[in-house]
């Protein structure tokens, strides 16, 4: 399961991250936005726009994009007429959707209200820079611009696939998903949770997403049932291992490094997997979590699974 | 243009007001929502359901559900295999996804960094019953899963029409719609607007969504794109006839009969078309966009429009 010596890793997210950046900064614009109706007169507001760029742009490692980017290539890699490619039009605006649904979720996590962080990526939080009332409607924006771009014209992706994606990530967005996880993670504060407890919060909190990002990445491509299923059991180990080395980076890392502010989970009294398991025996969960997930990938039987691998390596060897 | 005296408005409405109310009851549910991937163990956290019951059941006159459900039947009454039922599962779920929307923006908008209302529907507000961070999470919560009712399995509601339904539904509730209407209300606090720039922010702020009922009830259907075009014309007047009609309530009504707090435009110094226009222009402005509506109803040239029309009288006739 070791990488093969030709793939370049670095060189593959690189070039990925600067397609969706680009796609990012064009389509969350102005001009990017469709008007709502056509009897429409007036565009989106110059400022609110504003606000969506400055919580989207130049900012994070991109790592649910990229899933998405890798699973899409993955299952379209060795076909006979290959769909494959950086600029497919389904996987690029499934990409930028997954990233806009992570961005909202930031935005509101920081507010007053939620967690009260001032420093995100290293600059001031939405509501710092624009007020709590444009970072609440920014976030708002974001999550809609999300299924905007997964419903263009038919002409750009097929309606079978754009109900598929929203489906996916809708779920994944959720009551059952993303937003779930967070009334979990605020309701248990202060509480003593066990590891399956802890588990269920961040299946929902972060695991869902992660896990979506590759099968909106599967569904830009067709593959069968049981491949299918395989790179759900991927997603879901490397959603959680992600987690067990955030709570293990919050305790590890400094604020420079992160871009955020660390220490945090322990200061606010929430429960982690560090503070159930231990440093240590976090640190070998993560690691257990890495090998079910590239065993997952192994039992998929897709030809080419070096940057979705790649990526999961990347999850547990990250120092922020 | 007169109602024919055997359409029931009253009755119409009631009866699809109880199959709204059942079907929002049975999908915002811990068992109505979906699970967020087929590996995920955890359903919904209750609490978070709770809070997003509370947002949305028991309340409401349930305007938009009804635009939906009326061009639903106006588009497919006559038909020789007719479609139309209050039954039909796409307009029912399209009907409860705008809902759903609806209610999130309720839910924000009272939230203290923005309208900081304690009222709404003569109940305590979201935050004030559940505390701010939860109204946020419910909020969004309710968004996602507006799009996850539009996004069933395909045997429930077609691809094309998902697709269709969340292209529509996520342009008038983004920032080219709702969000971007109430970024511009809140830009717009102590400035002096003129008819046309306050034209253009409720155009967002109320009449997209207002006019993505009508168009995805149409959806639910196939009609002429003369039709279309027609009721998107109809949609449009009506979505402005209910703001001006909702600032001359603001003005003439007392908080007990509107549930919300009166007069709290003027509180605020926001512009409104009474103080842009004067009292009595508003009222004739608002009889002229409904004679604009039921001429739009009539070139659409359908069999049967009175349950349209009817909600278009009502709207300029509410007290509350």
């Amino acid at each position: 399961m070791s990488l093969p010596a030709l793939f370049d890793l670095a060189g593959w997210s690189a070039a990925h991250q600067i397609v969706v950046e680009q796609a990012l900064a064009r389509w969350v614009s102005v001009q990017g936005v469709a008007t709502a109706t056509a009897t429409a007169t007036a565009g989106p507001p110059a400022a609110l726009i504003e606000s969506m760029r400055y919580a989207v742009l130049d900012g994070g490692k991109r790592l649910r994009p990229l899933l998405v980017l890798a699973a899409a290539e993955a299952v379209s890699a060795g076909h006979p007429a290959p769909t494959s490619s950086v600029a497919d039009e389904s996987a690029l605006r499934a990409a930028c959707a997954v990233e806009l649904i992570h961005a909202y979720s930031l935005v509101h996590d920081d507010m007053p209200c939620m967690d009260n962080d001032v420093l995100r990526r290293g600059k001031p939080t939405v509501h710092v820079k624009f007020g709590e009332a444009s970072a609440l409607l920014a976030g708002d924006a974001l999550q809609a611009l999300a299924f905007e771009l997964l419903t263009p014209d038919e002409t750009r992706v097929p309606a079978f696939r754009q109900a598929r994606l929203c489906r996916l990530l809708a779920r994944a967005a959720g009551c059952a998903g993303m937003a779930g996880g967070q009334a979990i993670d605020l309701a248990s504060v202060g509480l003593a949770l066990n590891e399956r407890q802890l588990r269920e919060m961040h299946q929902l909190k972060t695991g869902a997403l992660l896990q979506a990002s590759v099968m909106m990445g599967a569904a830009c491509g067709t593959l069968p049932a049981a491949a299918e299923q395989a790179l759900a059991r991927f997603g879901e180990a490397l959603g959680l291992a992600f987690q067990v080395v955030d709570d293990i980076l919050d305790v590890t890392a400094d604020s420079a490094t992160l871009g955020k502010t660390a220490g945090k989970d322990a200061d606010q009294n929430k429960p982690t997997y560090v503070s159930v398991l231990g440093l240590a025996p976090a640190q070998a969960h993560a690691q257990a979590l890495l090998a079910q997930a590239l065993g997952a990938l192994k039992d998929s039987g897709l030809p080419d699974t070096r940057a979705l691998q790649g990526l999961a390596e990347m999850v547990l060897s990250r120092t922020h």
